[in-house]
């Protein structure tokens, strides 16, 4: 597909042709998208798989309604964390038994953060590390998260901000204990050389976690390979799981046995339902589990994974960067002479499934593209995110989406005097 | 009603006099129970509110499906925690802005219990205090928590275990910084006095945390008059929100100023969507709030909710407690000869919405119950737990269980080599 959008010369009917040819092309009947709208906010919120509708129903009316407390066994439910774990694994290069879909990205991100850090301290050659580094430029919630952890554990544990990426070999030295990134920046799209940054901690001692919010379903990941020691991520942008689905924790093997975490409640137990009054983790990953799971959200996960089972990250990922090339390419040729600052990464590896513009007007833009069924969002300071799933977006929503969007611009159809109101 | 349940001579007809003048009777068209089943288990998961079916297709195939992302406003998501908090409020005695439903039971009790561990440091006459009080009996989780919380806190803290409510008043001494209870036991239906366990705490300078998980829909609760500090309870046992629906923490105005919680995450930030890379507080009680909730789960605790907006909690108790006379004095008088224990109080202040009835073989014949339709649970040791939601639950019910039950139990209709499954 690459060559097509090397060509600054393509036509709608060139969108065409692309998605007569695309492979995935079929994946995009298993979602329910709105009629006249081109949803390219699926980094923010995946648009709903058709089965979830008839899977709320089946949790709802029979597993809840029906079969009331019998479902915790009949239904699977409390299995259901470390079975959709198991169907997540190999989007991101997890073996079976190493992920639990369960609570919050934050929540599970203080999890393994305080998991990192005692191991850290356990060890003598690291015990007396108290610097854990990130970027000023992460997901704001990871640095909050880690601020909370570290202020309560009050033993002098600091976060290191750095600037840019480049900056991270200075800042990885022998005082770090931990290295906390998230894999794909959620402004502006860049990706992370995951092999090589885990390299870099890991040659100075320091133990990595890795967000992959933006990036599980999204991009390729391979946490063995690439030698991450830890992960979360989201289930519902890429993945498709539903508003606010719960989210998930990666503990690999090799980690497990030594892993203990403070939010220690019963479905992490060893022995749940004997009631016993202390402590005592379970083996393998349910022990990165807390309390009671949100059935009828954590169900609707299950909807988002099977289509993923129909193709491969590796196919996903040669439309997304087309899809991102094209996008691209098309603003450069259609749209020149505006003041668009394209601020995600040409460079394919360090691309993630979206792309990122500055506009001076960028929030005004944004609210015109959406009143005008392009719906991508915007995050401050000036910028339009796009997302592109490929498993739903087609190239003709690209050429559409960019023609709206130059008769937005050419003819200055946005209002700057709009009010502000951010989504998640 | 209570004359009726004095009486040691009445039948089936007297029961169904009873729920001929019941005037909750009504309500129970608003949920849906399964044909041939008694369902005795509300305590561990309420029934569905039929209202829950037509939401959970109105959340999946429209705010998700159809609005997308733009539902974060346009249908409130993001002001749910609050919005359900407020409608809650009114059945534990809690204002408006004071509760957010959020998260599980497990991390609501961290946050609170981490929250008023610091509020104790933070001043000269409690910072020395280490000592944490509650029940060995208490809900295993909630010990695990703590032990959680104060074993990643080193700073000494310890868990004061009492064996029974009487020992609290000697176990509350000057060196305790906190009880935690939970207000009504899972396992025998104990009700404490929340007043006077308040009364007994505060008089000794420590703060009090209840667990509501058995409480709240199900007993009236009054935090502000009976001075609790601060509470975490649980909406999908008598509130009927759905299996796992997410929990709530209630924090009185009073504390909200000083509270911080160490699970800072975005949520809970003063301006979330300024992406500020360092956390401040909200104002209220949204600094409770972590990270992004399970939408499709948390929107069903509304269809609860809003059955209790049609009655009072002094209704709802005077019913209960007939219910569970008349369960306990049919046990005695049909079932007499029997080796049963019944381990809740026959004291009215001291008795919340369920009877656990010990038996030698109370595994064996709760699973002849379930296989009878008569589903209650059964916990170790020995322990059939009866559980009555008057919203749903009929007098004629009460008669036909142990009806059943005395079938089971004189003609030896249980398995006793049966292996046990247990959930939650």
């Amino acid at each position: 597909m690459h060559e097509y959008v090397n060509k600054r010369e393509y036509k709608r009917e060139s969108c065409q042709a692309l998605d007569l040819a695309d492979e995935l092309a079929p994946l995009r009947d298993a979602f329910h998208l709105p009629e006249k709208v081109i949803y390219l906010d699926g980094n923010s919120l995946g648009a709903r798989p058709k089965a979830a509708l008839a899977r709320a129903q089946e949790v709802v009316a029979q597993e809840w309604g029906q079969d009331l407390i019998r479902s915790w066994n009949k239904a699977g439910w409390f299995d259901l964390p470390a079975r959709l774990g198991d169907k997540l694994a190999p989007l991101v290069g997890a073996k079976a038994g190493e992920i639990v879909v369960t609570d919050s990205t934050s929540i599970n991100l203080f999890k393994v953060l305080a998991g990192a850090l005692q191991m850290q301290a356990n060890q003598a050659a690291t015990a007396n590390r108290l610097v854990i580094v990130t970027e000023r430029s992460n997901f704001p919630t990871d640095i909050y998260m880690a601020e909370g952890l570290t202020a309560w554990l009050d033993r002098g544990y600091r976060l290191r901000l750095v600037d840019a990426p480049e900056e991270l070999p200075a800042a990885i030295d022998k005082d770090v204990a931990l290295v906390m990134l998230t894999h794909i920046n959620y402004r502006t799209g860049y990706q992370h050389d995951m092999r090589a940054t885990s390299a870099l901690a890991h040659a100075q001692g320091a133990l990595i976690v890795w967000d992959l919010a933006h990036s599980a379903g999204a991009v390729p990941v391979d946490l063995h390979a690439d030698g991450a020691d830890f992960a979360v991520g989201c289930t519902y942008k890429y993945l498709n799981g539903g508003p606010g689905a719960p989210a998930f924790a990666w503990i690999p093997g090799r980690h497990q046995e030594t892993f203990r975490q403070p939010l220690s409640g019963w479905w992490g137990h060893a022995t749940p339902f004997a009631m016993a009054p202390q402590f005592a983790p379970t083996a393998g990953i349910r022990r990165a589990l807390c309390g009671t799971q949100p059935i009828a959200s954590l169900a609707l996960v299950e909807c988002g994974l099977e289509v993923f089972a129909r193709t491969s990250m590796q196919a996903i990922r040669a439309k997304s960067l087309a899809l991102t090339d094209l996008f691209i390419a098309l603003l450069e040729s259609r749209c020149a002479g505006h003041p668009l600052n394209i601020v995600t990464p040409r460079e394919h590896e360090r691309r993630g499934s979206q792309v990122s513009v500055a506009h001076p007007h960028g929030y005004a833009v944004m609210q015109a593209l959406i009143a005008r069924g392009v719906i991508g969002d915007y995050r401050e300071p000036e910028i339009m995110r796009f997302g592109f799933t490929p498993l739903y977006t087609r190239f003709v929503d690209v050429w559409d989406a960019v023609d709206i969007l130059k008769d937005i611009l050419d003819n200055k159809k946005y209002d700057v005097t709009e009010q502000r109101v951010a989504v998640t």
